[in-house]
């Protein structure tokens, strides 16, 4: 076993394998189709203090060093490079008995989180370290002191431990926003399929790409891993409950403060709307989304569909169906065969225990549908195209079982066969069908065919609370959607309950898990150095330049332009009126505009209004503002009546360079006042302004 | 002692008292100041599990006939009703040992949080019930895929337990989110208190305004509480850092999935900043800070000072101003006399604790600079305005204490002496006082007294991630600052680690505390009648009645109105340019235009494009929509040149009756196309409309 290599782990920015005498302890994995050693395992003798310490202090530099934006163009550049070398990682996942679809989820769903924190780090977070949650809140009335939620980033090292089914998918996953936060991983995987993560780890490392100290990787035992953490780290978990209720338990969370999250396998439905008789492309959709998700991966995904519920009238159908859609599409074997659309599970190992789960559920009332009870080795597809058992290969066919009407106490709501296993049991009424979802006790995913509008109501009303995610089916979208089973970064994955209780990916959301949420009190002076964003009552700056005469790289939040005032004439809303064609009343008819509530006669339109605030503002030469790019969070608040002279204030509030332009935003507090002082409208606007002050030739 | 009256439970709708057996093992509640039995606590036969099951039906059903602004608007009527009684809270208050002021932080702060949440959740949430997370993402190409974060009520009950300190305020932060949120509370307050949380809960019931099953109070052992707890249930935990691990650890915790939320008091500090010598307003605000909350509660606050972390070179100025402060302004004795400023601590165990740990900070090496360490009583001002000692009473003075350089192992660190204690630590560079801070292991609050930006920045980005707030205090708000030591219910309050790891309030944040995020997959059409907000590709409907003369009780989102279509000339965006002013070169000049990254040359106002679509879509006639109110998240697609010709869809979003107006809010999406079908502009226009088509006289 000694010619087998150990995988080796990567620490303090640099490859480390166990001494030949240390490794003597490795465990051996095995190809999942042949029983072919592959890899041995073992991180004995690694020094995991150093690992921890490494990442809170170069790590932390390192990443410190860069902006969000900045750490986001690397994600971007990791994803390129991943997608260059990704036959490799293909080749990898065979052995692990994923098909070239399993793969494709795990290997592109792994590179497109990458590609997709990377876009929307840099078009939903700012460019810069301290990111805003919700609007300043003013605590004074005159203004001098106020509130601010504020994200900054954690100050240790995020611990990752991975599950052993989407080796590539589920570490990425994790990455990238601990990455964008600017906080170190360190990531564990799983023993069986901790080689294919070595894989894509080496490509990063080999690629340059990866700031000092961003990113190890423990290949083997994490041992005393959590011992090292505290309140500045955090650990998040893929895998089962019970191993999440162990690290839960530990010192280190329940004592010192590490934040701890799980993502773990649960019961996941699927539910057949009563509106969705045979006949019906829901009924379709239903049956070939139960296939596909009983089959992908050979049902080892936290996701998958354990519960098939179904109005009674229907299970037979449902069941008939399955049966003929298994027959016709799933051919099980060695992942490298041509044909083959359903590998082995992991190993062995878990055939046995898939068979002991299936067991379970027969001894508690559930009879097998369709396939087997898992025994002897089935007949599959052989690595050489043949057909034939394999003794030390780990392969199960898709098992169906039936339980109608389990109730409260039955297995089924808490068993899981972590294989190609899922159960049909039938309800009566939606009020039945939502109180077995919710026997699950919590679930990442449930689904629902229909295309009724009240039962879809009905049933997400009743289950939301105690799912992460949950999948309308109808005909409409059964070609479009992404699946019962699969995460997408943009949403959260996660769920209450049996699911673990915690929430990864849903787009930035997953980067302030990484952050601290901190309400930070003090005047608009204080809050506009810290946060970069100018707040009302902090210094302005009005040095006769105009501030739409200086570059991004000149100009500074609190740079203003203080407009002379304008008055509006009757004359003026008539010629406005005419020339949009917006005649509505209040600006055109004094009786009927009095009888409105809110104003005292004809007004001027809101959008004359704004359309002179940006004559008043506006600097007309060529400069570096480029364009007006929109405008946001406008409101009208105190009417103008002819006669009133309007003036406006033109600040600037946020600058956020583009890392891949020439160009970047402005965004500028606009607040237009009345000749009393009250204030009329506020507003932002969005421009793009070009970095350098002389504009590139092109530009010209 | 049976003549001391016990305090009522609040349970399925009605009073309840232990029988007079039940009550042999009632616990005596005595006058902090006096040592007087005040009352007897006991909830022997109280059945829990059939609270519980009260508020999951009845209390579920009651609060979720109501929309989230109805509720908020009972919020406010709760808040009025305990404002004409505040008296009777007060009077009961000072038995606890609150002075007049102690009593307006827990009163009166209580009663606030009523009103700002009333305000904020009509404000900022929905008036419905699925409320909406960030926008939609679209999933397919083809726009028939959508997610969606929606929150939605947890489906069980809200237990709050809380501490002794601040028997108003304390369960009614906790209960006016888990009420806008539509989740039925029950309150266990701490015993030695508990009979003024009691007087609240009476005036409540008594005003008629709750909602059957809303609102339960266990006045004694909560005892088998948890163990009736699941899934659908959360606890919301206020008090000391042990007691919220033994919970943390109960299986309904560990295993059920209760959601547990715990603030624990910690050891808060207050940075000195090394500009603040001497004569600054700093040093002086940041002595009257220290000397405020050593004295408000009598130093029995989670949030109070416990660490005064200052420059070497200040120390000593600090301690004399300390204590001159503390002997002109701090009178201690019984609150119910005539110029006491500090009250007692809760009771003579409080007194007996307070002194285990001062003696504790003083073996570990800290020394006594001020006050002594609390030993026998000590002469107060009595009850009837004489100076004596109150032998039965809870009374300390301020304790002040040095650690100088107080090294990481110091217990300074670690002890909390809940009562008026705080010591002086001294620093040498500001990375020292970012370690000093951050050896608390996670605080609910820390500030900072500093003018210097640089000193505030480097100071906040170094302990915000270990803080839940953090308060900068210079010349422009000391006057206007809420205190370090108040939780404001717009702000979060809460902290990492030792702080208890949870949040509350902070605004509507805290309402998600009660509701689940769920991302929801589907079609624009499904989703639409889930989140009733109009998603881009559901069913629009184009009845040939323009939706501006349909009121809020006839208007349905997707209501659209689709114009005609208008070219632009290059006369018309000239015209536009002079009337308005803006003549910014990319609509004035074809060359400088043209050789903008941006624009093929000269193009239409961007404010003229939306001004000519309110002329596109507007009914000019009188009717049901009263008023533009504003524009939100408008971008800038397409340019639009000289020929090119422009169109609007409009049509209806989200329809939002104000609860206590005769209109509401409408929201419309609307896109602006040009000839070829390109997106020119997009953006959501606010109205206001009637909620009856007939205008009220009042508007005629």
């Amino acid at each position: 076993m000694s010619a087998v290599p150990v995988v080796p782990s990567y620490v303090q920015d640099a490859w480390w394998t166990p001494t030949p005498e240390a490794a003597t302890d490795a465990v051996v994995v095995r190809d999942a189709s042949t029983g072919e050693p592959v890899v041995r395992v073992s991180a004995t003798g690694l020094d995991l203090a150093a690992a921890v310490a490494h990442a809170r202090t170069v790590g932390q530099r390192s990443l410190g060093a860069l902006t969000i934006h900045q750490r986001a163009l690397l994600l971007k550049q990791c994803a390129l490079a991943l997608t260059e070398r990704k036959a490799e990682l293909y080749e990898a996942s065979a052995c692990t008995g994923a098909t070239a679809r399993d793969s494709m989820v795990d290997v592109d769903g792994g590179i497109g989180v990458l590609f997709t924190y990377s876009s929307k780090g840099r078009r939903e977070l700012p460019n810069a370290n301290v990111v805003l949650d919700g609007p300043a809140e003013v605590l004074s009335k005159d203004g001098s002191f106020l509130g601010r939620h504020v994200y900054t980033r954690m100050t240790g090292v995020a611990v990752q431990v991975n599950a052993f089914n989407f080796p590539v998918w589920g570490p990425l996953e994790k990455l990238a926003p601990a990455f964008l936060a600017g906080v170190p991983t360190i990531i564990k995987p799983a023993t069986p399929t901790g080689y294919v993560t070595e894989a894509w780890v080496r490509i990063l490392v080999e690629s340059g790409l990866l700031p000092a100290g961003s990113l190890q990787l423990v290949s083997g035992s994490a041992r005393d891993l959590l011992d090292q953490l505290d309140l500045s780290d955090s650990v998040a978990f893929t895998g089962s409950a019970s191993t999440a209720a162990r690290l839960r338990d530990h010192v280190a969370v329940t004592e010192r403060g590490v934040r701890f999250t799980a993502e773990t396998d649960s019961i996941n439905a699927s539910v057949l709307g009563p509106d969705a008789v045979d006949g019906t492309p829901e009924l379709d959709a239903f049956v070939a989304q139960a296939v596909t998700e009983l089959t992908t991966k050979a049902g080892q995904k936290c996701t998958a569909i354990r519960r098939l519920i179904v109005p009674e009238a229907l299970a037979d159908v449902v069941v008939e169906r399955l049966r003929e859609r298994i027959a016709t599409k799933v051919v099980v074997g060695d992942p490298r065969a041509a044909g083959v659309t359903m590998g082995p599970l992991a190993s062995t190992g878990q055939v046995a225990e898939v068979r002991r789960q299936v067991e379970r559920l027969v001894a508690d009332g559930a009879s097998v549908v369709i396939g087997a009870v898992p025994g002897s080795a089935p007949t599959v597809v052989l690595g050489n195209g043949t057909t034939g058992t394999a003794p030390d290969g780990a392969f199960v066919t898709p098992v169906v079982l039936r339980a109608d009407a389990a109730g409260p106490g039955a297995l089924v709501h808490e068993v899981e066969a972590f294989g190609p296993v899922a159960t049909v049991i039938t309800y009566a009424t939606l009020p039945e069908a939502v109180a077995l979802v919710n026997r699950g006790g919590g679930s990442l995913v449930t689904s629902a065919a229909t295309h009724d509008p009240a039962v879809a109501v009905e049933l997400v009303t009743g289950i939301a609370a105690a799912n992460g995610r949950v999948l309308l089916l109808d005909r409409d979208d059964a070609r479009t959607s992404t699946g019962h089973g699969s995460p997408v970064p943009h949403l959260v994955h996660g769920g209450p309950g049996r699911a673990g209780g915690g929430e990864e990916l849903g787009g930035v959301r997953a980067v302030f898990h990484y952050m601290q949420r901190t309400a930070v009190q003090g005047t608009p002076r204080l809050l506009t150095a810290l946060t970069g964003v100018w707040h009302p009552g902090a210094a302005t700056v009005d040095d006769g330049e105009h501030p739409f005469r200086k570059s991004l790289a000149e100009l500074r939040v609190g740079d203003r332009v203080v407009s002379g005032s304008r008055t509006v004439t009757l004359a003026d809303i008539e010629t406005f009126a005419h020339f949009t064609g917006d005649t509505f009343y209040a600006h055109m008819d004094e009786e009927a505009a009095a009888a409105n509530p809110f104003f005292p006669g004809r007004v001027a339109h809101g959008y004359l209004l704004v359309s002179w605030a940006a004559g008043l503002f506006v600097d007309a030469a060529p400069g570096p503002v480029l364009a007006n790019s929109g405008l946001e969070n406008l409101r009208f608040v105190t009417p103008v009546s002819p006669g009133d002279a309007i003036r406006v204030e033109l600040t600037a509030k946020q600058v956020t360079p583009r890392e891949t332009e020439e160009y970047g935003e402005v965004r500028w507090d606009a607040v237009l006042r009345n000749q009393r002082d009250e204030l009329v409208a506020s507003y932002d606007v969005l421009t793009l302004v070009a970095k350098t002050r002389v504009p590139e030739p092109a530009l010209r």
